[in-house]
């Protein structure tokens, strides 16, 4: 059996299975609707307790991040729209409380599914896993056996709701594989967390198992072995501990300089979109941050944010950082993200249109109070500001200006802020990179946004599925624009990074170290394996073989080559 | 006064005031509908006969092309559908003829308007002008009087229909101004086919002039002057004058070789988007096509098209060009170009998506039934084959692959065709551009295609109006990547060619002749032009400037240089 794999590593042990208690709700009439409003709120308060005993487990065992969703469950135990409405059914229908709780939400569910919006998607997910539980508290129903596991074991269910794996003896999973979900699942998510391994989209796997079968995942792979031979384990046994062993020697990597085999050093910093996310970038030795996200602060709600909340959030992380660099984007908006409250026109081609540091030159009073807050901020650490979606210099003379005049105002006003911060552009639209050498001189630092970079170069829409093959980074041309855009920023003596994906492709690596790459900024759990791979490699031995990579005729040939003559 | 110039020159004369009869139909009951129908047939036959008269004397004045219109209007008369539904609303309602045609007329024009659709919406504009004849044979209103004009005039109209301009004495008019319309619209086309100037788009002029107004129009800047002073006219008169001669100088080009001041030569060939456009090509002295799209084989119809119909249409073009070059381009739909009954997918970024050649090579059904056609057609002519949207070289190996199974069928089936038919790619995605040292070793010629290309390298969208300012062929980053292009062609000793709309600007050809570019292809209506501009130019000149011009920081700094230091 095969799944997809959404969280590395190998799993060996006994399954348990884990199905959800049916909850069978029944339309009554009642005479007495008090009766059932107190129904109602004691069942509201036993829930509210349960949820709460999860944040706290969840925050001790997790982290703040995971915690929240329990927050905002607790919040829809109060929401007016939702509680009031339960009540009011049950007032004016005369019905028992599970049929209206049901009703209810079943309402607000498909009412919030029904939209095209990732947001209330989600916030119908926390509404079933709510209102599940509140039936469960009306019904006397008890909650799953997950809390009570006393045995290592690799936990099968249909799906698992946060709910479900807050209150799981997490002492004793050593992976999971689910029917439903994918790579960015909730499941998924906290396995990758927990650093378990496991699998996501196994069709039926609940009825094709029983508790107490012995099980292989590989959560790489999504290979799946039920009742594996001796032989097999013998294997997968040696597999696991080869796997483990090297999770071993990247531990080993923290504390550590990111120097190449033949001395040469760089930095590997952390990609970030919350300011949560700087905890996990220290805990992997991150010697900064390449690429802050700032759209998190935009995004999920209905007005701008403030100065003042952005600054906050950008001093947070600077000061987290010590001294360490703080490569912070601005604004980066349209295209695939929307904020419903600009009202931003409808376009035909979006990747192609309105948007970043296009909107942000059309929009100045949100680019103004951004870089206001940015600037702030810059007095707490070591921050650098980088403009996404720069396509011609005009664009870059234009928003230096408007940041001088934005630093002007705030030496007026005795604001304090760093006078030298660093100015720096993402280089990821083909005619940056093209034209690189004239863009070095006038700024501080070059960031390769891969990701973009590719989708433009290749003229490839990178979430197409029809022609998702024509997307590769292993492109020659993508290759030739990288060492074009390296080798004229160091003509300018400017420092030249990349924060797209490819920073972190253990095939791209000693190639982006040969071409003279500075720093590499990734997903945080990148960051030490980038290292031990940099200090496996010979930046001049690589170098010799740039050129002759630079002329093979396709992706295939350059993909083929570093596995053959380099890794 | 201003419009929308829609067709270049400048008139000076008398207005005269076009406006249309006033057309009223009531309704009344009949007791007696043969006499009704009778009445209908009569009017159809006069109407006919218009139409045959109006499509003798298009063909004789203006052209081909032009007069087909009147077909379609005369199978409008003809139509089962609109003509029998007339017939039957007389029979069943017993209601006058001008009523019923009235209401059947409405109805499908209605119809034909709401859905979305370029081809119905014409046929909505040729049902209305149809009926409008009809109605008029029904209540005897005698047509405009375009017909007898008998004097040198500027024609000011609210719209000018295909009736309206056939019928019109094209002796006489000097000039078209008109409150509708625009660059597209039937009185622009119709301008431009005759050299005339005209302006659309201007609001309530026909309430603003009278009859015998003097007036003057600049058909290029959309200027209008009602009633000049003698100093205006002067001024104006010297203009027309300047514009004359040059278009005398541009007519003395015919039949001269497209050499360089200093004797270099170069093609100038023509872009095609149906067999027919083949003439004006020819009429401008084309040295070839460098672009024949084959999307209109395509378009409009239900059903793909046949190799015969295909074979047809490419040989047609092929013999008048006797040996002068064709370059075919394959299909390139997809993008904003959709053929309804090949359900393509709805895409996110359409011009990042599934299209011409990626769509080719997934539908190689499609894709051998054209190439069959144009190897057949290469018997009969100078025809190349032109791949488009290509971004690795894979995609052209695959190409070519086919193309050699189709050329083996076809040898197996005694066919003839050009076994050395060149195999070439537009340069359109940056990738091909920047990897096109290795490109060239490949194919036979490289056809840069400068729409996209620019649209690609820059990341705009180039019918997004939020964004247009960023949408410029002047970047400089483009104009390296054409150098680059045509560099690396002619190392491995092929030719390069532009099909894009760049080739044809006057500003850029001194520059693509300056970097070496082998053929430029633009519009017939360019073609003579960019002669005199390459006669007048010295090759070695500007290629001394190139490099500087490669270095200035915005396409602002290289128009301005152009401008100052070049043309």
């Amino acid at each position: 059996m095969k799944g997809s794999g959404t969280s590395p590593g190998i799993a060996i042990g006994k399954i348990f299975l884990y199905k959800e208690p049916e909850i069978k709700v029944v339309k009554t009439q009642t005479e007495d609707p008090q009766l059932e409003i107190d129904r109602l709120n004691k069942a509201i308060e036993k829930s509210t307790n349960q949820i709460e005993e999860l944040y706290e487990r969840t925050l001790k065992t997790v982290g703040e991040k995971e915690a929240e969703i329990f927050t905002a469950h607790k919040m829809m135990l109060e929401d007016p729209e939702f509680i009031g409405g339960v009540r009011e059914k049950i007032v004016n229908d005369k019905v028992n409380s599970e049929w209206a709780v049901k009703e209810t939400a079943d309402y607000y569910i498909s009412l919030f599914e029904n939209i095209d919006d990732e947001y209330l998607k989600e916030r119908a997910l926390d509404l079933k896993d709510v209102s599940k539980r509140l039936l469960k508290a009306l019904l006397n129903i008890e909650s799953g056996d997950l809390q009570s596991l006393s045995e290592k074991c690799i936990v099968i269910a249909e799906d698992l709701t946060p709910s479900d794996t807050a209150q799981m003896n997490k002492e004793m999973v050593v992976g999971f594989v689910t029917e439903l979900g994918g790579k960015t699942s909730h499941t998924a998510i906290m396995a990758r967390t927990l650093e378990i391994p496991s699998i996501a989209g196994v069709k039926d796997i609940t009825n094709l198992v029983k508790n107490e079968d012995f099980i292989i995942i590989d959560g790489k792979k999504g290979d799946i072995i039920i009742n594996p031979s001796e032989e097999e384990i013998k294997i997968y046994e040696a597999a696991k501990k080869e796997y483990e062993d090297f999770k071993t020697k990247l531990e080993e990597m923290k504390g550590k300089e990111s120097v190449s085999r033949d001395g040469f050093k760089v930095e590997i910093a952390g990609n970030i979109g919350t300011p949560k996310d700087i905890d996990k970038v220290l805990e992997n030795d991150g010697e900064g941050v390449g690429l802050f996200r700032t759209e998190f602060l935009y995004m999920d709600r209905d007005r701008l944010p403030s100065e003042e909340e952005q600054f906050e959030a950008y001093k947070i992380v600077a000061e987290k950082l010590k001294n360490k660099p703080l490569v912070i984007r601005t604004l980066d908006v349209g295209g695939d993200k929307d904020l419903p409250y600009l009202n931003l026109p409808k376009e035909m081609n979006p990747f192609l249109g309105y948007r970043a540091i296009r909107l942000c030159l059309d929009r100045t009073d949100i680019f103004r109070t951004q870089l206001r807050a940015i600037l702030r901020a810059s007095a707490f650490g070591n921050i650098k500001i980088m403009f996404p979606m720069i396509s011609n210099l005009q664009e870059v003379r234009d928003a230096k200006a408007i940041l001088e005049e934005v630093k002007e105002e705030l030496r007026k006003e005795n604001i304090s802020f760093d006078n030298e911060v660093e100015i720096g552009i993402m280089v990821e639209i083909p005619a940056v990179a093209v034209h690189s050498d004239i863009f070095a001189k006038e700024v501080d630092f070059f960031s390769i946004g891969t990701n973009d970079l590719i989708q433009y170069t290749t003229a490839v829409d990178r979430g197409n599925q029809d022609i998702s093959h024509l997307y590769n980074q292993y492109h020659p041309a993508v290759l030739k624009l990288i060492k074009m855009t390296i080798e004229n920023g160091h003509k300018e003596g400017i420092w030249v990074g990349m924060c797209g994906e490819a920073a972190g492709d253990e095939k791209l690596i000693p190639l982006l170290l040969a071409m003279g790459l500075d720093e590499f900024s990734m997903s945080a759990s990148s960051i030490l394996k980038a290292r031990w791979l940099i200090k496996n490699t010979s930046k001049k031995e690589v170098a010799d073989m740039i050129d002759t990579i630079l002329t093979l005729p396709t992706a295939e040939d350059v993909e083929s080559f570093i596995d053959e003559k380099i890794l």
